[in-house]
């Protein structure tokens, strides 16, 4: 069959049943971990009969953004969506990203499926759903929401049933085993060309690489993946963004909060702190993440913002909208004047006031950042003629569709 | 008493006996993870009674520079000491920088002990015995040589006796076992007015935090950290420098040789990199940090060579002699024509033949980039007048001496 083209790039149609694995939060370092710890047999096979590669997420290192890159091959400047949360500046407020409308790219996924491919996606929150499976004729449907899947809407009916588990809290690790139990149960009866699996990062904003929880849920991933792989799938496997904790040594959260700050500086409303982390599930977070930007008000000089910016505690850079755009492929329209990255251990608020803590009941871990950038990207499969070029997660689907070894 | 003035700073001698730690690349996870898996009350107790502060280590995170420039008070610039290993251009060669001969400056220990003040040291490696104590009239011991200790040249003997343990293995977490030991000993018996503690980061270079053998050790540490503060002395702890993992999700070590990269791309003989991370234990890091710096012969332009080095695979930045010294206080005379750093996760070698890997049993971790430099800032006491700007680990004599709450 000849390659399909989707943004520019190249796909070759699944030769075997393919699967791509987002495992969100997944820095690089709980694989490791669970691995040393003996509790993941099947990534620790990768190494001899795999593939095991790093990439870069694209940034804001979040979810939605690299969601759709990963399905788009391609950047937010293409696809769009830079962040879970923007201001629409033609509606003049403050949205959730989660509307198709926002989208500027179609998905590998959907045109491989009109092609005639059988493709699946299965997603953890159901707040991807939407963006995942625009345009997509073939089955879509999110743990969170499984009980509501129908035929019509998402391709597939009695979900719960045919998982064999029941509807999973939205704040639990079950969530993304839902995920991969209707993975395993889809290969099993569906047998897609193509699966998308796409799990929540509830355990690692909670638990540390290493920690008895943290391999506790990859152990618990590694099982179902190595079903998939028994079910003869091509896997690849790649994350959204890593995770870093954020706290001092006493497990505090360092946090600035910019709209306070600036406020305090430069006087009420000269600008307006927008964070692209918050979504409607932030009691993990409290919305806090490494990566804010900041809209500047007519009158008020941006280089001066930038300057205030620059001299605040836990402020690692501070970019312009051009600049921003540039270096992390960003679309200029959807930022605001100023991007202001927090270093590592560190992120960046909006007022105090405006932030619930309360939920926080272990050390604030989260992503954002640069710090962030580094995830893993692997296969069950030797690859061939990778390219030697800086590997980003949105290669994923083509490595996997497009350079499997011959010997494979 | 008249406060004493040691390299433009003022210390007011100990009212109470004070204990300074240097816990070697203590990474503030470390600790967290620990306080959150109930391994360590003492620490636990540091934020309702004590104070709990964050802190930047200097540049390079490693160990020599920044035990001299907690002793001192003062950064590279000041102290001269800038690496374990450094080429000594007045002799043409690569030598350690453990001789007292380097040292540019005093230690705040051995002005207070001509003050009259008892002072003791007590470190894990002998390598830093002779700079630790340059000067000091008191009790300076290394854990590794304690059977060597003897009254005219340490300022006691019978050491392992006096302590009750056999001299440790020079790999192991009993080395800083011992080191604690001592000083506990030290504080019963000659209750010396100011005495300062540096571990070694063996177990950090192996173990991540919060796994069981990372927690095991902060316990240990914990209890006789809870023996010193039970006999009434002041305590203040903070790190030489953090530590990451600098490895892919297998726990292969992330690595560019710049050494065979640079003469690949310039020709054989045009530079030559130094690791000032080496020293005479590297078993346990092959050598291999996050900092590298390079000479460049004449006839070579730097600017190219720093050009070339920017392509590099994990080089995350390269600053000129000037600009490296200005930027981390460091002796321009003493590093090469250019500092590199490189990223998080990674490590910079000189060419692989080099490097023995083989004692590696673990995947890597180590430290020397600007990702390591957060460490923690902890004191058994309440703080009063603490400095608002951006806060040193060479801070920390400062603060214990000159700080203390008067409530306390």
């Amino acid at each position: 069959m000849k390659p399909i083209q989707v943004n520019g790039r190249s796909y070759q149609a699944p030769a075997q049943p393919t699967v791509i694995v987002c495992i969100d939060g997944c820095e690089q370092e709980y694989v490791n971990l669970a691995v040393q710890a003996g509790a993941a047999p099947f990534f620790a096979s990768l190494l001899a009969r795999g593939t095991v590669l790093t990439a870069d997420c694209v940034m804001p290192s979040f979810t939605n953004p690299n969601n759709l890159s990963i399905v788009t091959g391609a950047p937010p400047s293409v696809h769009g969506i830079c962040g879970n949360y923007f201001l629409d500046t033609e509606r003049g407020e403050e949205v959730l990203m989660n509307d198709a409308r926002y989208l500027r790219a179609p998905t590998v996924l959907a045109a491989l499926a009109d092609t005639g491919a059988k493709v699946a996606v299965v997603t953890a929150k159901d707040k991807l759903r939407a963006l995942l499976g625009h345009g997509l004729r073939g089955i879509c449907f999110s743990a969170e929401h499984a009980d509501q899947a129908s035929l019509q809407t998402h391709g597939i009916a009695d979900v719960l049933a045919r998982v064999g588990l029941p509807k999973p809290s939205v704040y639990s690790a079950d969530l993304s085993e839902f995920v991969f139990a209707a993975g395993v149960m889809l290969m099993r009866t569906e047998r897609p060309d193509l699966m998308y699996l796409s799990t929540t990062d509830y355990v690692q904003h909670k638990h540390a690489p290493g920690t008895p929880q943290a391999n506790a849920f990859y152990a618990l991933m590694d099982r179902y993946l190595g079903e998939l792989d028994a079910l003869g799938a091509v896997i690849g496997i790649t994350a959204d963004h890593g995770m870093n904790a954020k706290t001092d040594a006493m497990g505090r959260p360092q946090v600035s909060f910019l709209q306070d700050l600036l406020d305090d500086r430069l006087g009420d409303g000269r600008t307006r702190v927008l964070l692209p982390i918050t979504d409607p599930y932030v009691v993990h977070h409290g919305a806090l993440g490494s990566y804010a930007t900041v809209y500047v008000r007519p009158g008020t000089p941006v280089h001066a913002v930038a300057e205030v910016l620059r001299g605040l505690p836990h402020v690692e850079r501070v970019l312009d909208r051009e600049t921003a755009a540039a270096r992390f492929e960003l679309p200029p329209d959807r930022i605001g004047d100023l991007v202001v990255l927090a270093h590592r251990l560190a992120v960046l608020g909006t007022s105090a006031r405006r932030h619930d803590l309360s939920g926080l009941t272990v050390p604030l871990r989260s992503h954002g950042g640069l710090s962030e950038q580094a995830v893993p990207l692997l296969f069950n499969r030797p690859l061939a003629d990778v390219p030697t070029r800086r590997l980003r997660n949105f290669d994923v689907l083509s490595l996997a569709l497009n350079h499997l070894s011959p010997r494979t």
